[in-house]
């Protein structure tokens, strides 16, 4: 919400183009430093020094150090939010377990696509009304995962004997873990990657039975 | 290491019994501490108010606040290192998909039944010798665990087309996750946690499909 405040106003003297100074390469430089230092022993000051910027540089695109975190958090909030969305309302008459399956193959892709941002998120702990706000948008989007357990459960496509709200929060588990250890350079792509994790939660670990045994 | 130093010394001044005061309620306090506010925001003075005694109280027990971070993280490190240690060198010819399901209900446990040291061992990043040490030991832990994937997995036991170190990694995903929404005084107990977890892990969210099907 306060993020855009600074794109109106005094756009003749907006230095455009230069160097590690868009609002893009702000917001990454300072979602790096976040999460390699901690949001609270990161400073509007160090973030300039790493651009190579003066501080009103920086607050020309960022009121203050905590719209910088609200845009981040935004960020890595933006596409789960969409793609749970999109899987709770979904009208085509597919099965729940359809819609969870892609649901959970879009919040790998996602995940995987964003790292810096969604580490950040993961790593809050509701010290502040930015961080409260993200909080309470990521518990909304697992009620929304866990619904779609409750429908794929009540619908006889999932085992009925662990509660759904659990198997939610365990495939989420397994999901954000990616945070901690997925590299976007090496050798596992995206797709690839979202594949495995949801057939290895949908199918487990056990090779598949031969028919008829 | 260095944690047990204070343990000799001036054993005759040594203040008995006091409450709050002893060395075990100052680890509890201080892995509360280091938890809520993080590391680095907690002082010894904060630990000691927190405690209602002197910082000579708290350096009594502890030499400093990195022995306090070293005695929470080898808490949190002992059960998984010793879980996974008997797992990986048993000798009573069980198969390793056993030992592996017997490794991942162990660490379930371990981390349901030591929740605060765990978090705190998730959250290290490698800021001084103390948590690098216990990145370590942690990445010690990691490979044994993937070694014994591998083991099953070349056994015919777990399936083949998922590479064992990525299968290792989102199994410690999924039981690592406990540290973020299990509550140890909720009605899920440690046991049917262990066994929910483990059979998820290994059968998959689907029902059983019917013999002959």
């Amino acid at each position: 919400m306060t993020t855009d405040a600074t794109e109106t106003g005094a756009p003749a003297r907006r230095p455009r183009g230069r160097p590690g100074h868009d609002r893009e390469a702000v917001l990454r430089t300072a979602i790096d430093l976040f999460t390699r230092r901690g949001f609270d022993a990161t400073s509007i000051s160090d973030l300039a020094a790493e651009l190579g910027v003066t501080k009103s540089a920086v607050y020309h695109h960022f009121p203050s150090k905590e719209a910088l975190l609200s845009a981040a958090l935004d960020e890595a909030l933006e596409g789960l939010s969409s793609a749970v969305e999109a899987a709770a309302t979904a009208t085509d008459g597919e099965r729940s377990s359809v819609r969870l399956r892609t649901t959970v193959e879009a919040a790998v892709r996602i995940l995987a696509g964003n790292l810096p941002a969604v580490t950040l998120l993961l790593r809050v702990r509701g010290n502040s009304d930015v961080e409260r706000a993200a909080m309470e948008r990521r518990r909304h989007i697992d009620e929304r995962l866990a619904a779609l357990v409750r429908q794929a459960t009540a619908e006889g496509d999932l085992r009925g004997d662990v509660d759904p709200d659990i198997v939610s929060r365990l495939i989420f588990g397994m999901v954000n873990s990616l945070a901690d250890w997925y590299r976007p350079d090496g050798p596992l792509r995206e797709d690839a990657l979202a594949a495995t994790i949801s057939s290895l939660l949908f199918d487990g670990l056990r090779p598949p039975r031969p028919s008829g045994g």
